[in-house]
């Protein structure tokens, strides 16, 4: 292997997104062989009593870090949060119900018109008619009595909006997807039925799936679903009903440890508003930059803004990536910029970024 | 990172398995930031460039080790084989389709089983009552007049079987699971309506699945199918109609191009053959170790065999395993030994294993 040092830029992209580099430097040390066991990680049996460990170790972690009750499963499964869209209506909605949707960007839309194969979907809250500049007022959802579940999307990646808390939402299950913001903050999970999220933004690499859900629930999905689509299978099975993506359970493994290491999800919210704090308040400080989603539902995991015209955009996302700063270019649907700083990414990136920004604002303000 | 040299024992180990060193050391070596673009492969949008090359590459690689013709798609899924169980008739199999299954072993009936939840399942031929020691005559299946498909498993890992050659069908779509034998072999796709895998035995890690589909038969799954389960969809969206899983894309096409510079698909069956000829030789002429398969079945490979007891087979393995010869224990179903030996297994662990069934017979016998 090379001696030389590995240039790395700062990756501000949406997901996959940066990961810490100690996890990165634990994996690349390792790869060719676990200590004492003589096979890579990539190949080693999921029955095996060291995937064993990596996986119960993972998810004890999991539980120590947000708090997971006894009476919800942790499910490591597959297919993205865009499986999910499907599997949540396939185990929880039964043909006669229905189920309450909140609107808040892309992604939400995604998951209520795929649930709309399965079943009955009331779109309890939506800012579309705001071009979902902001999240709806947490009190604000017109709840179907007796609905299976109520299903919100925390943080929002496109437009860079995060609800600053759950809504209430009473009895009914809650099912969040927090694909984009999970472990950025403690959590209640008692609050909730069902959290779930790809892992490629603040857990690990893509390729594994994260859910966690209420025991009664889980149980709630008939047999005549396809087998791997059932959370009460994959929860008999402990994640391991069929071959799970073993390196990527692995890397969610060590990416909890250096959480835990880091001080836990208060130590990573205080990181993560300063993070963000600094970027919009240079935004907001200079008139020439100007956020995207409106103050009060701004996201501490994207930030967005755009500059006075679409060439300045362009041009400092040109002059951004040829600094080290790399994937900035804002969602094709809203232009401008978009920070992506989930809990991995450095400090040190964000600096950079708010001089940079002020050294473009100088040249070009 | 250390200096010193990596100990790595013989992985027999039916799947996730052994990979070619030259694909980990390479993976090892970029693993904090890929050549050129400063970021980890783990950390890398699924929509830049660099990925764009990774998957593209990979397929192309593909296309030409197994010929795959251009009225094929090459899809890159998640779920593994048991999901393919369930999406093959929910996309094949029409409300008033029949499909013909071949049962050859565990994972077959699995196969049929699932699918019987979505349709009629005609079984066209079984060998359950030799306990699946052989596969059936290719001549020999009772195939259904109009069947949508028939379903076969080429390599049947637990027994150790593998068909010679594919059954004949007519012009009914042949639909195959070759999880354990893909790329082991030459093979002609043209003959086959579908081929899948996961790829944990032959073709990389787990947790991608491969799927080769007749473009045709890729449109018949309905729209009222989760969409993250259409062949339809992953085809539109050059299998990323959401987030792939990136690093085990990427260490596919690492395989695939070992795979190229070892000479393609011929000089993999040469090798495979000399491999476990060796093994069958070894067990043929000793007359202490029993073969499980029946020969003209026989795996390339899964190479089953038992000793005269069952405290043999236990004091075999637990010395195997102390001699770096690892994961021999058989399916728990079968008992006995398996040594599992995929393309990435190496001559110099066949001949390990040979003079130590040698010396333990010499011991024992």
């Amino acid at each position: 292997m090379s001696s030389t040092p590995t240039h790395r830029v700062f990756n501000f992209g949406a997901g996959p997104a940066v990961l810490p580099e100690p996890v990165l430097e634990a994996a690349q040390r390792d790869l060719l062989a676990l200590p004492g066991v003589g096979m890579s990680v990539l190949e080693i049996s999921h029955r095996s009593a060291t995937f064993d460990r990596i996986l119960e170790q993972a998810e004890a972690d999991l539980r120590t870090l947000a708090g997971v009750p006894d009476d919800y499963h942790v499910l490591f499964l597959q297919g993205g949060a865009s499986q999910q869209f499907a599997m949540v209506p396939m185990n929880l909605l039964g043909p006669d119900g229905v189920a309450d949707y909140t609107l808040t960007g892309k992604w939400a839309k995604k998951a209520a018109s795929e649930a709309a194969k399965f079943g009955r979907v009331n779109i309890c809250a939506t800012t579309e008619d705001e071009a979902f500049t902001r999240v709806p007022a947490p009190d604000g959802l017109r709840l179907t009595p007796g609905s299976a579940y109520v299903h919100v999307t925390s943080n929002n990646t496109i437009v860079g909006t995060q609800w600053p808390v759950m809504p209430e939402v009473g009895t009914t299950p809650l099912v969040v997807d927090a694909s984009s913001d999970l472990l950025c903050r403690p959590i209640d999970v008692a609050r909730h039925g069902l959290i779930y999220g790809g892992a490629q933004k603040n857990l690990g690499p893509a390729g594994v799936t994260l859910a966690i859900v209420r025991k009664d629930l889980a149980q709630r999905g008939p047999d005549t679903l396809p087998t791997t689509l059932r959370y009460a299978v994959a929860a008999a099975h402990g994640s391991r009903y069929n071959t799970p993506p073993v390196f990527a359970i692995y890397l969610c493994g060590l990416v909890m440890r250096w959480l835990l290491d880091a001080g836990g999800l208060r130590a990573m919210e205080t990181r993560n508003r300063r993070k963000a704090g600094l970027l919009y308040d240079a935004i907001d400080r200079s008139g020439f930059y100007r956020g995207t989603a409106q103050p009060g539902s701004r996201s501490l995991m994207n930030v967005t803004f755009r500059l006075p015209t679409e060439e300045l955009d362009r041009r400092f996302g040109t002059q951004a990536a040829e600094a080290g700063l790399a994937g900035l270019k804002g969602h094709r649907s809203v232009g401008g910029q978009r920070a992506s700083i989930y809990n991995a990414f450095p400090d040190a990136g964000v600096a950079t970024l708010v001089e940079f920004m002020a050294e473009f604002e100088r040249v070009h303000g």
